[in-house]
């Protein structure tokens, strides 16, 4: 049974932005009080109006909502553009009687360069007011209304008992970017608790989930200008308030694996991906360098295409190990897939093809692991193959 | 008629290192007198054997010959791999009478990560050696000698008349890594010239005009651990040796624009690639950052799947350059894709969809063209779209 945190009401419905028939294409979700809140933004400088506007709405400590619709990105549509999403604002504010716009943040994701049929928006914010509810569908109707191309609705939620600390709720939603999602290219990420958290501790604390988490998926690469993440934080669990250092701690390591397993749903979305790919590193000279090399090899369509026929060519592995910009020394490297050393200290190790081949084929998710030798920064990236439905869905017409 | 630089004999052999039968991979270039010669090498921190040692030797005044083998790139392959490279240049130096193993470069493209069958080789360098000759004819094996998977042999010639600085002739072959090579992933060059260049000359204009070419085309993005472009330099053509300054200016524009000749053939080619991509950025704020937005876009699997599907979804193109990681202001930013104007000091610029999918569909080039509006940084690139044929030849088994 899934729980939801406390003082958080959400909805989800249809208004006409997508051209399918009663597909949901507007979420509101409603803190019943002004929370505390923060979000973190795309670092693409091509930006959507909405993460315009957010970006100076954030962090707070009396956010009331978060509006959001599917079906058009509102990016590269100049001053009208950021008018619309303040438009947005507005009208989710008169529909839930906030005292302020500014207490609204907007998340836009679908197709970029058009205007927003603002019609048809205010319909369907007036229709998701009138059905908000603190219910599980409720929640996945929220959770339906920001999907574009998802294959399926990606959330989790988890209650995290942290002793004299407390006892509290996080929920969490996500869209986007699978195999089947970069056509729309843009992931979004919610995430409620009703932990006490002041604005600074809710960006603190979202900063860093989000850099293990979201920030280590990826499909293609493909920055978009509209991806969002944003935590609210209702501060009414059970529990001591504020949170000490130590609550702070455990708070924020439950938090990360949840947004490690709410990010890693995106990789996994989509017909198209055969393959769940992890790639571990460990024993770069950094966290940081250690991330470019987990960041090289996922991005790499090399090994993607290789992952895709069961194909055990680990030389592409390597190689964009020793092209990811950060010190390595082939005669410290080691590599294993799925289990099988294939690579050890610059020297090829004898494998039976057909054995590895099989280990890939047969299961769903492929762990390359990659010991750099020089230090101790690990770092870990998820990631998918890259196959001909990929290609299919994203040479289809916007249009 | 092709013209060939005076000074150098060509052969290419078959010695049965590919399993196809009877496919060249032995390539040998001879320079009859010692000449002058520079290489420029991958970037990549895994380098393979081959590299090792040419970069000990280049450059040089000194060189004699070439050896190239295909079908295995001697990568990942440890004390050996190297052993077995000098070896290579060692039976070459033999076969040719070369006073010194150093006088010789060594190239080698193909699977990563096994030794090489060095008795073929032996027996390759020696039949090569016998049918050394300057004639068209040799030179286009030893251009078939060094492909692996490539769907063409890639060469370029071109006399070059400056005035009183004399008249040489340049000529080029190159291996490479389209949309059905990079299964091979190595790209290899070698030009040649009968111009009387200091191996100081042939190093600095080498590296510009490869900066301005081979550097600027991509299939992926991976830069392999063999890639290498080699120049050789007789100094036998007709002219005043050696070349001052206004000589040397004239020389390096007409190397530039036939390395660019040369390395557009390696995304133009296999089967796999419907568009060859051209991307021009012009108004960055240094050449530099032209380059990061030209790549960017370049390397972007949702531009290039885009264009696949004659899309003209632009959005995409636009997000490629504000994550390239350099300075842009959206509303200074144009677009034009094949000559329609898009997107326009930040705001959409209305069009027919159909007809600029059309003008993508009916043509085989697509031309990009973006102004930053920030200064006068300019630079061009040149890929592929990304098709089924790109995923099936790259997820095809190694073994």
């Amino acid at each position: 049974m899934l729980a939801l945190p406390a003082g958080f009401r959400f909805a989800g419905v249809s208004c006409g932005i997508k051209t399918k028939k009663n597909t949901k294409d507007i979420t509101l979700i409603v803190s019943d009080k002004p929370c505390s809140g923060a979000g973190v933004y795309t670092t693409n400088q091509v930006v959507a109006a909405p993460v315009v506007l957010c970006r100076t709405r954030t962090p707070s400590s009396k956010l009331r909502a978060i509006v959001v619709n599917s079906g058009n990105a509102n990016a590269c549509t100049g001053t009208k553009g950021l008018e619309d999403a303040r438009r947005m604002a507005s009208l989710t504010a008169n529909a839930i009687d906030a005292e302020s716009d500014e207490s609204v943040l907007v998340m836009s994701t679908g197709v970029i360069g058009r205007f927003l049929p603002l019609e048809k928006i205010e319909s369907g914010i007036r229709d998701a007011a009138g059905k908000l509810s603190h219910s599980i569908e409720s929640f996945h109707d929220a959770a339906d209304g920001i999907c574009t191309t998802d294959a399926f609705r990606k959330v989790t939620t988890r209650t995290v008992d942290l002793g004299t600390h407390g006892k509290f709720t996080i929920a969490g939603m996500a869209k986007g970017a699978g195999m089947i999602g970069p056509k729309m290219a843009t992931m979004l990420g919610i995430v409620l608790t009703d932990a006490p958290l002041t604005s600074d501790q809710a960006r603190r604390l979202l900063q860093k989930s989000v850099d293990r988490s979201f920030n280590c998926i990826s499909v293609e690469g493909h920055t978009s200008t509209n991806d969002t993440v944003v935590l609210l934080a209702s501060g009414l669990g059970l529990g001591r308030s504020p949170l000490d250092q130590d609550g702070e701690a455990a708070f924020a390591e439950q938090l990360e694996n949840m947004c490690i397993q709410l990010a890693k749903q995106i990789p996994e979305d989509g017909e198209g991906a055969t393959h769940l790919i992890e790639i571990q590193v460990e024993g770069a000279q950094s966290d940081a360098d250690a991330d470019k090399i987990a960041r090289s090899v996922a991005l790499s369509n090399l090994v993607k295409t290789a992952i895709t026929g069961g194909d055990p060519n680990w030389g592409r592995i390597v190689s964009a190990v020793g092209y990811a910009g950060v010190p390595v020394e082939t005669d410290r490297l080691a590599l294993k897939l799925n289990g099988f050393q294939l690579f050890l200290e610059g020297e090829p190790i004898p494998f039976v093809a057909k054995e590895v081949s099989d280990a890939i084929k047969n299961k769903k998710e492929t762990l390359i692991q990659l010991k750099v030798g020089l230090g101790s920064g690990k770092a870990a990236h998820w990631t998918t193959d890259l196959n001909c439905e990929y290609v299919r869905f994203n040479s289809e017409y916007t249009t």
